[in-house]
């Protein structure tokens, strides 16, 4: 269960008309996804994921932006137990961070799984094509072919024909689902199993807060929804915002958070950050960051507010979580207050779907298209020109 | 060597006034701190290493805050071969991260790096006892007190006292260097040199840097203060701060730097957030990150400016660099190139120096203390009143 200490001032009918729009928006495809999950691709995920625990000491994880935070949050802040190792890689284009990783991988057996819509966006394709002539000099090119895994477009594109014509095992980036909404795809749910997550809890957890917004729900229960914790939220930061505070940041006191923060960066900040405007999201991981940023929250420029995701602890990080929000609100920051009721798959799967919907209901509030990102192609453009 | 791409307008007189207080502070101990090092206490921290490497594992080092990111920040980015592994502890409160520790030690020989200036500070006293406990079960209490490295004040305090009682071997954070200046004290340097890093190239980069602010060459170049980078840096952030860019995104190209990033927001953030002011330090890791809050730097908020940390890379990573220099130049924030020559210790050490007289700089342009932290006390009083 996720709750809210807060109670701002909803506009009901406006709320409804935003989640119609939401469900009807051709990137909607995240709406119901949790409670309509396609068992077949379910069931060939874990299927997959089973064959590379048999023969694979590491799964190299290819993608990046939204082919990558999603499933790196979930792993590293659950770090379940697996046979399998992941490393990530197609994500920068240092060099270094790429002989970083085929150093780590070593002699080990592995498998790839390739994540990207196109098969053309330049850093993981640089990243495959390296780990690809690795995987061909240590098994032949017969062998290599069952060990590479694609998440790809199902019908087109240069990594689905690839795909195709060498027979790679596949799954799909649904069409209805932009990047960063995707991490209960097969995009985040392949590496996830792999990594040892119980995917079944998570979907679980997503699907519990997804159920508040079904139209059999809603048909009934319309006037509810203002009670709904990813309403208030998403309203909250809405009115913070038009106040004039311009950052929001996300505060954990779970060090091994730190890529959910990451994961909720890229959420809001290519949701939002767009016709001039947007909250910019921040992060800080407590309690190292109260010797560090800390000193700004409570003492700097007042026009940051802070929220923070206060997961179950034991009695002392309690009482640390209780102090920080009593002295920063006494240094006159609004302290937004999410509590998760669980630290475990279902918990993260309730706080997926919390901040997939309060981030496109907020954005849809401030006016903007959530689903869209047309700045990043700004710099794929001068790119282009350069190479 | 480190260059910058502008040229802010400077008030000689007041940057000349402003060193003269810097260097007179009563923390001002880092100015002169890689020039004038003490060999004797090098030559301590190397032969500590030394043993070190020979009977451990790992080392658990155990700090927070400026007990903590500096030396991890050097070492996550240039990630040298050393026999002995680092294990980070202290820097939180989660019972979820201490015992992750913990069982990453697992039974492998190890020794403890504590360092706290006071000993009294509530997360790495904690860590501190969970790992005596097993260092002593390990290896018995005479051999465990051989295996405690105390880095601790040189007089009084718990930590101290009990080095003393016990016989740890004992280096000392200086009384006049404040926890976020001190990474080439003690502090930083036993934990860097254990874990590989080359620490005199590292002192000689910041020795140059420091070479420029020497009380024998300003008394003969007074003139050319204007002329250095630092001080180019430092005004620049000024101004800016001053027209009402209220956030400085930190941007590097290398995924490695991650923590030298977080390095630079406890040093800019917990200098420059007091009096209800600020620039508030953000960090973005690309190409990852342009496929993320790249979306907002492009085309949200216009009140951040972007310092870009221009290491030496290969040709596409290079001309990535230039296309976000372009992208983001056009999209309308103002983006500083700091130019660094070397991705090694010694462009590390020229680094740190060049950030951390350009942050006491700023901080005094500013008009705040850039060496005091009044805020992290209010949260400290607010626990205090609960536990």
């Amino acid at each position: 269960m996720v709750t809210v200490n807060f109670s701002p001032e909803i506009d009901h009918a406006k709320t409804l008309k935003i989640l119609n729009e939401i469900r009807g928006d051709a990137m909607g495809g995240w709406v119901d996804l949790p409670r309509k999950y396609d068992m077949a691709e379910l069931a060939r995920i874990k299927e997959a994921a089973a064959e590379i625990h048999e023969d694979s000491d590491f799964l190299v994880c290819i993608g990046i932006g939204g082919s990558y935070l999603g499933h790196r949050a979930i792993i590293e802040a659950l770090r379940p137990e697996s046979p399998t190792k992941i490393i990530y890689a197609g994500n920068s284009l240092s060099h270094r961070e790429l002989e970083n990783a085929l150093t780590e991988l070593g002699d080990a057996d592995f498998s790839i799984n390739v994540i990207s819509k196109s098969g053309t966006t330049l850093e993981p394709a640089i990243a495959f094509e390296a780990f690809k002539k690795k995987l061909i000099e240590k098994y032949g090119a017969e062998e290599a072919v069952k060990r590479i895994y694609a998440t790809t477009d199902a019908a087109k594109g240069a990594l689905h024909d690839e795909a195709v014509a060498n027979g790679y095992v596949r799954f799909v980036v649904p069409d209805n689902i932009g990047g960063r909404y995707s991490v209960l795809s097969a995009v985040g749910m392949l590496p996830m199993a792999v990594a040892g997550v119980d995917i079944d809890k998570l979907l679980e957890g997503a699907a519990k807060m997804a159920a508040g917004f079904s139209e059999e729900y809603l048909a009934v229960n319309a006037a509810q929804v203002t009670e709904n914790p990813i309403i208030k939220y998403a309203w909250m930061r809405y009115i913070l915002g038009k106040k004039g505070y311009d950052t929001e940041v996300f505060a954990s006191f779970e060090p091994a958070t730190m890529y959910f923060n990451e994961w909720l960066k890229q959420l809001f900040g290519e949701s939002e950050g767009k016709n001039k405007q947007g909250i910019w999201p921040a992060s800080v991981v407590y309690s190292a960051d109260l010797h560090s940023l800390g000193q700004f929250m409570q003492d700097g420029r007042r026009n940051l507010f802070e929220t923070i995701i206060d997961f179950p602890t034991d009695e002392i990080n309690a009482k640390v979580v209780t102090a920080v929000r009593t002295a920063h609100s006494m240094g006159g920051i609004p302290v937004l207050n999410i509590g998760v009721s669980e630290y475990n798959e279902e918990g993260f799967g309730e706080l997926i779907y919390f901040f997939e919907m309060a981030c496109a209901v907020s954005a849809k509030l401030f006016g903007v298209n959530p689903f869209d990102q047309p700045g990043v192609e700004a710099y794929k453009a001068e790119l282009k020109k350069l190479l």
